[in-house]
């Protein structure tokens, strides 16, 4: 492409995302024009349903039925996919893009988490391609270009954020409201904050997809969704949160990528977190990135993880970045450099854990937990024995830093006393 | 430059950034190489004392007694100010730099302010020069990245922030131990978080060069440090901080730069602002951005504002941006589409404010300030008599939003009252 002509774009996928890019393409095209320093104009489009209206005149543009011939053809200089799925059409459009020497804009986490190693190096020994997805992580968050470019003099040490936006608001209107996590997806299912089908978001799969992008990038390591350990909320109970607030936390749906002395950590579970901490002070649909480094400390950034316009405004960052050439490598390093996914991973876990006993009311049981405890080397920080739910005595422990084996086997002598009327249950506990 | 060659950097000024830069440079040389895709050597360095220990082997490197004769220097390919100052040799090297044709990277918030427009433009002018200046606005926070390149699709609606450290140390210092805006100031002196001399930072002018640069880049327009509105935090009370914080508030340096019906609005000062509202739960020496734009809605940004870690973070994004070729315009757009800075200037203010007036204590004042503010039209929203000192009774009042043009009268109004013994203080309320 020449650069005095203008960047012909063409969009795959027109849901809320793609009408949304389109429309600010048409609307704001001088705007954008200028933060490009060169003209754009979108020039071919992929939809299911070309009757509806998308508030935006498409008469001048191309419409195609194949993305993958839309991604071939010589009338778009960017191929921007926004069709979704880790396999399927979008893989193969963006393959196409790719090995055709175009840039790909995309805001597909499935398809980076599943498919990132083998489409960074296609970007990479194709002449003119480059792969870009700020899209894909923390919505309108800036949060790729903050990690791989405003932290890329760092060391890296932790990546951490809250990640899922309906995962975020179940878990603050269950804590606003006292209601069960099925009432209140079903309410978020009715409200348009959650899917049909709510696994990929509750069940952590869709975080999990964005924490293995950052982890890559971080650590400048191949990307390793397979090695994220995977928690969903669908467990979290009311109790759960009512004694996490007792004792000033919240819990959140983090997602986790460590450098330890081990390896490499990713972890994407509930945690208990300080009502006032970076992660646990993010309220509903809200996301937050934290980055931690050996020369910036940390620095947090939040804002809209989803919705049309913020993830619309990720999509034209990196029109704007195709345009003006800055095309660095997907992961940030050479693919040659990145180091392999299975090594040195990180499968222990170390910190404090916040546990949650059921009991029969009788002398005696709280020694038996605290024996259970010791015996497995858990040293208690806090505990806390509750109000009686019928001849039931919930006890909440905070414990001093441990292993997770440990605190996994003390809950098995726990759950093997006789005095124990329910499964204990735990989860960890991130201070900051 | 050959793209095969090592980049050769030259750094003027080894103070704590300086050093800091020279440090990760070189003991972390391989992970910035690989990250910038070239390899980098500091080959030139300026300071004051050789002699002093920077915990870096630089006998490698050629030192120069002047900054300017570096700056020109063959052996250099890119060049670092870390000199400090708007003028003087800090502006005659960059200046020396950018005619030479080389990327500059400056950390010198003061010069940008004041000599901006023109720096841009002879980098603009002048093939192979470039200004990159993360390290001016917000230290470590990759602040204008994420304005310039990570919204460069939206529509900037407002930008504002918590850009001096020194600043919101003091007043959360203030508001934690009861002390007067002295006697902390002192304390920070004697801890090394203020200068010698504070006004820089304590009359808010720091902020505001800040302001001023971010407000450039997310309006597209001429670089108008003398349009920023600018009020030090000198004369924040004690009374104030605890009758804010009486409703729910804290007081804060806030910059904020707007895009009203009437033009652009600059503004520094302090103001109150709920206590969890994104700036106003900013403690002591971070600082935090917040960006709002037409596409994203807002994204909040926070970390270490200052410091040799995390500003020499921001200065070696910039190196590897420049590495990797990515030298957008200065302030986002080419110098002949920026705005010219007189353009439209807002100078009106409308919002609600905070009045503190101190009465002798008689029957009726409350009527009289109440008919006194009715009269200019500021309508009251809430307002709160406080216990008397000796025979002063303070009262505080929340307006409804109002133009400031209007509290300035109703002030002058009320200091004329026979039972007015000090004169009324006013600040304006930023609700989020």
């Amino acid at each position: 492409m020449n650069d005095a002509d203008p960047l012909k774009i063409g969009i795959a996928g027109l849901g809320t995302v793609g009408a949304s890019t389109l429309r600010y393409l048409v609307d704001e095209n001088a705007r954008i024009a200028a933060r490009s320093g060169r003209g754009l104009m979108v020039t071919a489009i992929v939809a299911r349903d070309r009757a509806k209206d998308r508030g935006v005149d498409t008469s001048g543009m191309r419409w195609f039925d194949d993305p993958v011939a839309m991604a071939k053809d010589d009338g778009i200089d960017i191929y921007i996919e926004l069709i979704g799925g880790a396999d399927g059409v979008a893989k193969a459009s963006v393959e196409a893009a790719l090995s055709a020497g175009k840039p790909v804009i995309t805001a597909n986490k499935a398809l980076l988490a599943h498919h990132g190693a083998a489409l960074a190096k296609l970007a990479e020994d194709t002449p003119g391609a480059s792969l870009h997805f700020e899209a894909a992580v923390a919505g309108g968050i800036p949060a790729v270009k903050a990690l791989r470019e405003g932290l890329a003099g760092n060391g890296v040490t932790r990546v951490s954020g809250i990640l899922n936006g309906t995962c975020n608001y179940i878990l603050t209107e269950m804590e606003e409201t006292g209601a069960a996590f099925g009432d209140v997806l079903l309410d978020a299912q009715k409200l348009g904050y959650a899917e049909t089908d709510p696994t990929a978001d509750v069940g952590g799969f869709d975080a999990a997809h964005k924490l293995a992008i950052m982890a890559a990038i971080a650590f400048g390591r191949q990307i390793d969704f397979a090695g994220v350990e995977i928690e969903g909320i669908e467990a979290v109970s009311a109790e759960d949160i009512v004694a996490a607030a007792d004792m000033g936390y919240r819990i959140r749906l983090i997602g986790m990528a460590e450098r330890t002395t081990k390896g490499v950590s990713q972890r994407m579970r509930p945690c208990l977190t300080p009502t006032d901490s970076p992660l646990g002070a993010i309220e509903g649909v809200t996301n937050a990135v934290m980055l931690e480094g050996d020369a910036i400390g940390a620095t947090v950034l939040t804002g809209p993880g989803a919705g049309g316009g913020p993830t619309a405004s990720a999509v034209l960052a990196d029109i704007v970045d195709v345009a003006r050439g800055n095309t660095p490598p997907t992961f940030g390093i050479a693919c040659a450099d990145l180091s392999p996914a299975g090594d040195g991973v990180d499968t222990g876990d170390e910190g404090a854990f916040y546990l949650r006993v059921t009991l029969d009311d009788r002398p005696g049981t709280l020694a038996e937990i605290a024996a259970a405890l010791g015996e497995e080397g858990v040293s208690i920080h806090r505990m806390r024995q509750h109000d009686h739910v019928g001849n039931a005595a919930p006890v909440t422990i905070v414990t001093h830093a441990c292993e997770l084996t440990a605190i996994t086997k003390a809950k098995e002598r726990i759950a093997a006393l006789p005095a124990s009327v329910a499964p204990p249950v735990s989860m960890r506990i991130v201070e900051s």
